[in-house]
């Protein structure tokens, strides 16, 4: 026989944004259900805590919601609370809590799971819902602004074990995205703030005139200002989901991940934190950190270096975080993160704004001169 | 933004057939881990309990394979036994041992996992490889005639759960599958035998010659004639590599299955035997129902239809299981196979041998009087 087979794929990924999901009169959520001759589909619905907390009523609005569209949708079960924030993925139970409502409701691969909340609650229930009969219908309702501009358009999952982040998980791609943004109404400032370290990100990598415009409005917007951060976010969900697509290596086969840029030494301070550190928060201390080293190591000028470290601290971000001293912690989460991408190691940096290159090593010596430089900051 | 962006994947299915893959002269094997600079990769290995049984030369032979080819390949333990057949898949606590190892070995996404067992093994190892940082590259070496000609060179992993035949499972394309041939003068007559059905099924589906060479080897088949038997399953392989391929459907998001043809009731009868029924003597059982069934509802001709059941019997099948005669519980089995294609059921039934049809029901008094012809044949 021919020894090598091709197997082709294309999956179509959903993505809207939209605001007051629940309105009777929004037909965004109805329509991410295919429509079927048997009826309507049946929906297991999953709520961050956070978000119940925040909201209520959100519960009878999303059962209003389904009675309304009867045709087209109905709820499985009452709303099903997931503990919030990193801790559903850091205990198998949470995810076993999805698996069981999955079998005890006889959730099926023409059924759907909705699961409403922050990155954290997203890959927990994504991650059962992705192993459950080989992968049931995910519709994603991401209710943060790192959740609507990153973790929830991506097209991973994944729950922490052996006290590594993300040891296990899949790549798949959801049914569909809705952003709702009139949940990001229920966040604290710090919470709001903490997506957009991940617009930084993809802003120093892609798009220089995003850059500009974080940087102009960055008080504004850690003023939790929704009319200048709300497209920020839009905007950097769209660059995100066109490298996804259009990156060539949708499922990460390859060495180079440039949507990690300042994620190495962010998850390793998140797990030195014991997940007190917010990830959006890591995220903007591992792109200073980068930066500094990348200044360090002269592949960045002065003032665009100077400019970054500016433009985070303006959105509210401490830079100067004490668990960077550290550094033989941090040393183990490259090596961590080295072994995640798989072997060798390949790095972003930043040459300029919105312009970066591949590295394969990281000189210790320049390292801690870089972390030196972000503590004394301050 | 635009709401839709289509995420497409390629992936290669590499599966080769080849006589004593430990033989150092033999590369295949080390041709099958991709050679790097960065120097020879790290291979953890998993080993089903029955070959290494049968074969107790196996580990050192794998240490030796790898030491010749220590340029390429370097075994980061020992071999690792797996308990073996579907109690590997039964309790989690097997894909907990994978996993750990995985973790303890710092084992990352440019390293492998090397399989080698039946169907249930691979369907374990597997899984955990596919989960363990979102999917570690897997060889596998399928060591039955079943995993060499089905189980193995499927897209498909997965493990037992709340009582449900591979509740937890992926899509996963393996990075290579090696079905070394040698392996198989391990198994027991009965074991040998257990494959075949496959065989019949995908020739029933696309392949009427196939069934012809089946029906006419079959006693020398059951008489464990590798000469005869042999290339039936390489046949049965490409057969099914081509469906997975060109099909249309390879990570089965659409209802239609035709290679489950024969499977509703053999995955019901396997559970209701408490696994002491092998998956391939439940599919061959399997094929004779729905044969009986589509005879009953007159979609087949008496004539064809005795010709599988005659092919299946001189194969060695004991086709009148008792277990057959608990409709109710059979019963159960249809509903939940309904739920795990999602819903609408489909099922293919033989209209003749080679052509096939899908069907959305079955009708309970049909199903009755096709068992009762199956248990009465006896
Ligand atoms: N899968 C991916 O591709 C990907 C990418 C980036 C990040 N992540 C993961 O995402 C997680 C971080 O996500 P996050 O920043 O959204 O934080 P989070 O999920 O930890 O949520 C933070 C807090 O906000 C609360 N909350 C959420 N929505 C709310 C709302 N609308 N109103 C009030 N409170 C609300 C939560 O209950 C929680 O207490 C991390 O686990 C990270 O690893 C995943
Ligand atoms: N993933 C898929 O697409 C897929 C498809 C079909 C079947 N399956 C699964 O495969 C499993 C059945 O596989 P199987 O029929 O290979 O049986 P099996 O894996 O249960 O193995 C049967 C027995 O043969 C022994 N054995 C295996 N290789 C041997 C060798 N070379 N010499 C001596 N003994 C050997 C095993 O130790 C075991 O005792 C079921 O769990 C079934 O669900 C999976
Ligand atoms: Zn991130
Ligand atoms: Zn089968």
């Amino acid at each position: 026989m021919k020894p090598n087979v091709e197997i082709a794929l294309r999956l179509l990924h959903r993505i809207q944004f939209t605001d007051d999901a629940l309105a009777i009169a929004n037909p965004v959520l109805r329509d991410s259900f295919e429509s079927t001759t048997a009826g309507p589909v049946r929906v297991l619905p999953f709520v961050d805590e956070g978000v119940l907390q925040a909201f209520p009523d959100f519960s009878a609005r999303l059962q209003g919601y389904a009675d309304a569209h009867g045709d087209r949708m109905t709820l499985a079960t009452d709303v099903r609370p997931i503990v919030a924030g990193e801790a559903c993925k850091n205990d198998w139970q949470h995810v076993e809590q999805v698996l069981s409502a999955i079998n005890h409701h006889d959730i099926d691969r023409q059924s759907y799971i909705l699961a409403v909340g922050g990155g954290a609650v997203l890959d927990c229930v994504g991650f059962a819902a992705s192993i459950a009969h080989r992968g049931i219908r995910l519709i994603r309702m991401p209710s943060t602004t790192l959740a609507q501009g990153d973790a929830g358009i991506g097209v991973k999952n994944g729950v922490n074990a052996y006290g590594k982040k993300n040891f296990l998980g899949t790549f798949a791609v959801p049914h569909a995205v809705i952003n709702d943004i009139s949940l990001l109404a229920g966040l604290s400032s710090r919470q709001w703030r903490s997506g957009f370290s991940e617009s930084v990100k993809v802003a120093l990598l892609k798009d220089a005139a995003l850059f500009d415009r974080i940087a102009a409005d960055a008080e504004a917007i850690a003023a939790m200002s929704f009319e200048r951060g709300v497209p920020i976010i839009e905007r950097s969900a769209e660059l995100h989901v066109k490298h996804i697509a259009e990156g060539g290596d949708p499922f990460e086969l390859r060495n180079a991940r440039p949507l990690d840029f300042g994620h190495w030494s962010a998850h390793r301070l998140e797990t030195m934190s014991d997940y007190t550190l917010p990830h959006g928060e890591a995220v903007a201390i591992g792109i200073a950190l980068d930066t500094a080293y990348a200044r360090q190591v002269d592949l960045l000028g002065e003032h665009d270096a100077k400019r970054i470290f500016e433009c985070l601290a303006k959105l509210g971000f401490e830079l100067a975080n004490p668990l960077l001293e550290d550094v033989e912690s941090l040393w183990v989460g490259l090596k961590e993160f080295r072994e995640h991408l798989g072997g060798q190691l390949t790095l972003t940096l930043p040459t300029a704004i919105g312009r970066t290159v591949d590295v394969h090593e990281i000189d210790r010596e320049h390292l801690e001169r870089a972390i030196k430089q972000l503590t004394a900051d301050k």
